[in-house]
């Protein structure tokens, strides 16, 4: 522990008291960790402060002992952007007390959430006052609007609904220096300068610390089905997409899944089945909502899908039933990730391109991967509808214990290359934090490099706010 | 003309041709004074390149040779942003020779237009493959993508759609020092750093040039209706668009008028009559639309207006009966600064607060600028449902050749203090630029002040982009 850091935790906890001061190591322990294991980081001591004007002192404390603070809400990450440096140098700094749902209107569509709320927290406090928080995904139970905010988290609804960017409208948070933001007056209007709050959207804690945020709500659910579609090429399921947008407002879910992910789902997830009776090189997963609990939605797709049907567009496609068969066609598509796991070594990359060029991107990427790699398996899955693939290639006749050291580089490498020579994006909805930050250095313009440097350097020049993340 | 003018001007003329430099000062004239000829600048030379990349140049040029540049669309600013300093140290920067749509696609829902192009010229595009641009404003035959990018400009349909910032895709623009930052690539998730594309929309040219933006659409108008309502109060009328947005999806437009500037309108502008046969102390124009040609949204407007006298929310109303009655409605919204100037001198205040809190503030302001100025007349009409009120301040009795200079300073502070106690910003979607500076500076946390500037210094060390604007 550097003689700064001891000092800032005496004072922190003169200030604060004892419960906002973490140092026992075993406590620590399952936070400084990604949790997918891959990144080991060390702190002497985790801050809990319980209110905005705590996280405030803890911040100025930081800036006059030059003590970096790494802020961390569900641990829930995809590129360590929330662990610790390895050295010890930075100290943690937890959201996860500050955890009250300020407000939440009907009236006014309208939620104030602290960074610490848990994201299905959210989604019942909109619940209870009959409208919804309509961005999911996985990590519901346990990531935070804060984390979620700061990396402008996307998952399986931006389709309709957009990213966080889309759903938050105002962020309060406390800058390097001490000062508190505040973006949650509730303006619709405000044309007063630079956009702090859009700023620090995505800035995964490296200019600020978020405290709160007012997040719009949407009418609750009031019919939903759920389709599973057959059909020949990723190029027909984007046909099948403009078809069904021209046509209704509904579709908020679009998830491609290839054959042989529904292969892998099927072989080593219990208790899941084809949907469909025949087989088909690929599948989407379609999901209609609508808030009118009178509009017949299901009977609106199965009507739409027997169209595509009649023009060639799909080969085949089944409406569930019922919510546990709406639950099931979902569970296949949640799998995915899991089911490659058990089959053997992958390697993910969260990338995305212009919706009209994924079709063709898909085919032709895993075709140069197959051949550069030869033996390995490559393939895409997930939100055609936002140009926003999960592009896998998993070890095949490749996997040997130290496959991600010998080739992981390689891969991930030539991938990025491909992406990057498409227009594309290395990451989509993941964000760079630690793990995609050597990407980020070689494959930016020198323009934007300069331009995030210069950012980070005018808003945070001690440097404390979350180091080593983001920023090339 | 400075040495370094003069240079970059001879060295501008070579590379890019005679056409992109204008040197008569009979050319220049025009541009150097706002539209509403209250700031008058001067500009050696305007420079008008008709590419991105003629624009780098230019850009490059200024930053080696320590030229301030005033990038300028269509000159129709409210506060003085486009408009050079008066000493002649800066040069025009007009984007009106970048005035191509490259691209527009119904099946993308988007276009891509360079700064120069007309907003009504992308209308007429957009309309051309069947679908819209939903943002407009009075100034439509004049401003310009750029322009109204770079100073998210708002209008009549934000209530729907929101204000530029909803409806651009991506930003490309040439950065201070001369580097292409290219945001069209169309993607629709992307998380690999902070968002510069957010950071330039609004930053009024003090940050770099916009070149072109990509912007979304959405589907055509298949049907519209037009209500005049009158109605007690302003709280009165939040009531009543609230009780519509939660029974209709329709409601586009929700302009509030008190009787006062009704009356004015029917006084001054030709060819008006008044909608309703009784009066009422509070009037709104309510519009709603629909992309379904064969939903009656006539019929449903006049239903919910219906139920909405009968639970007595409304005290009257009529629809349009036809386009050209539609029209007329919308005429008096539009003519009530032109009515009110031809009565007297007026002081204008374009604000915001929570929509919740705009009809009890709107009153309580009122009451309190009359109490403070006995004789002057004050009130606000406009967007409600955006809670952003256009608050005038007409002179009455106080009416003098030199009112404004008198106690035009002393009115417009008072309602900036009124506006910052109640959380509201001293400008909802006109900007800063010249006109509104020392207010910023006056008002805003000294924290935010800080990280403006610390921004602007970082992207624009050399402070050649639209110097003395926006940043306080």
């Amino acid at each position: 522990m550097t003689h700064g850091q001891a000092q800032l935790i005496a004072e922190a906890e003169r200030r604060l008291g004892p419960k906002a001061i973490i140092t026992d190591q075993q406590d620590i322990e399952p936070w400084v960790t990604d949790w997918r294991g891959r990144v080991h980081g060390a702190a002497s001591a985790m801050l809990a402060p319980a209110s905005t004007e705590e996280v405030a002192e803890i911040v100025r404390l930081a800036a006059e002992l030059r003590v970096p603070l790494v802020p961390q809400g569900g641990n829930t990450g995809m590129v360590a952007g929330a662990t610790p440096p390895g050295d010890g140098s930075a100290l943690l700094l937890s959201m996860r007390r500050m955890n009250r749902i300020r407000s939440v209107s009907a009236e006014d569509r309208r939620a104030v959430a602290e960074a610490g709320v848990v994201l299905e927290t959210l989604h019942e406090a909109a619940d209870d006052v009959g409208m919804r928080f309509p961005l999911t995904l996985g990590a519901r139970g346990s990531c935070t609007i804060g984390g979620l905010t700061s990396t402008n988290a996307g998952g399986t609804q931006v389709l309709k609904f957009g990213t966080m960017r889309s759903l938050v409208a105002g962020v309060e948070a406390i800058l390097p220096d001490g000062s508190i933001h505040d973006g949650l007056s509730g303006l619709k209007k405000d044309n007063r300068g630079y956009s702090l709050d859009q700023l620090l959207i995505g800035a995964e804690g490296t200019l600020g610390v978020i405290t709160a945020v007012a997040l719009r709500l949407v009418p609750a659910i009031g019919a939903r089905t759920v389709a599973w579609v057959g059909l020949e090429s990723p190029t027909r399921a984007l046909e099948l997409l403009r078809f069904l947008e021209a046509r209704t407002d509904g579709i908020e879910g679009f998830e491609l899944v290839p054959q042989d992910s529904l292969r892998l789902v099927l072989k080593h997830v219990p208790n899941t089945r084809p949907p469909l009776s025949g087989e088909h090189d690929w599948q989407v997963l379609v999901e209609a909502t609508t808030p009118d609990a009178d509009h017949d939605v299901a009977g609106e797709l199965e009507r739409l899908l027997g169209a595509a049907l009649q023009q060639g567009i799909i080969e085949d496609a089944v409406l569930a039933a019922n919510e546990a068969q709406a639950e099931a066609f979902w569970k296949i598509r949640d799998t995915i990730s899991e089911a490659e796991r058990a089959e053997g070594q992958t390697l993910a990359h969260d990338i995305s391109v212009a919706v009209a060029d994924m079709p063709a991107f898909l085919v032709s990427a895993s075709g140069k991967v197959e051949r550069a790699f030869p033996g390995v398996v490559a393939s895409g899955f997930g939100h055609l509808g936002d140009g926003n693939i999960h592009f896998h290639v998993r070890a095949g006749a490749h996997a040997a214990p130290d496959w991600y050291e010998r080739e992981g580089e390689a891969i991930t490498r030539f991938v990025d290359d491909l992406v990057t020579a498409a227009g594309g994006s290395i990451s989509a909805e993941h964000g760079i934090g630690q793990l995609k930050r050597a990407e980020l250095a070689r494959l930016a313009p020198p323009g934007r490099i300069h331009a995030l440097r210069a950012i980070k350097q005018a808003l945070d020049p001690l440097g404390i706010m979350n180091p080593g993340k983001l920023v090339p």
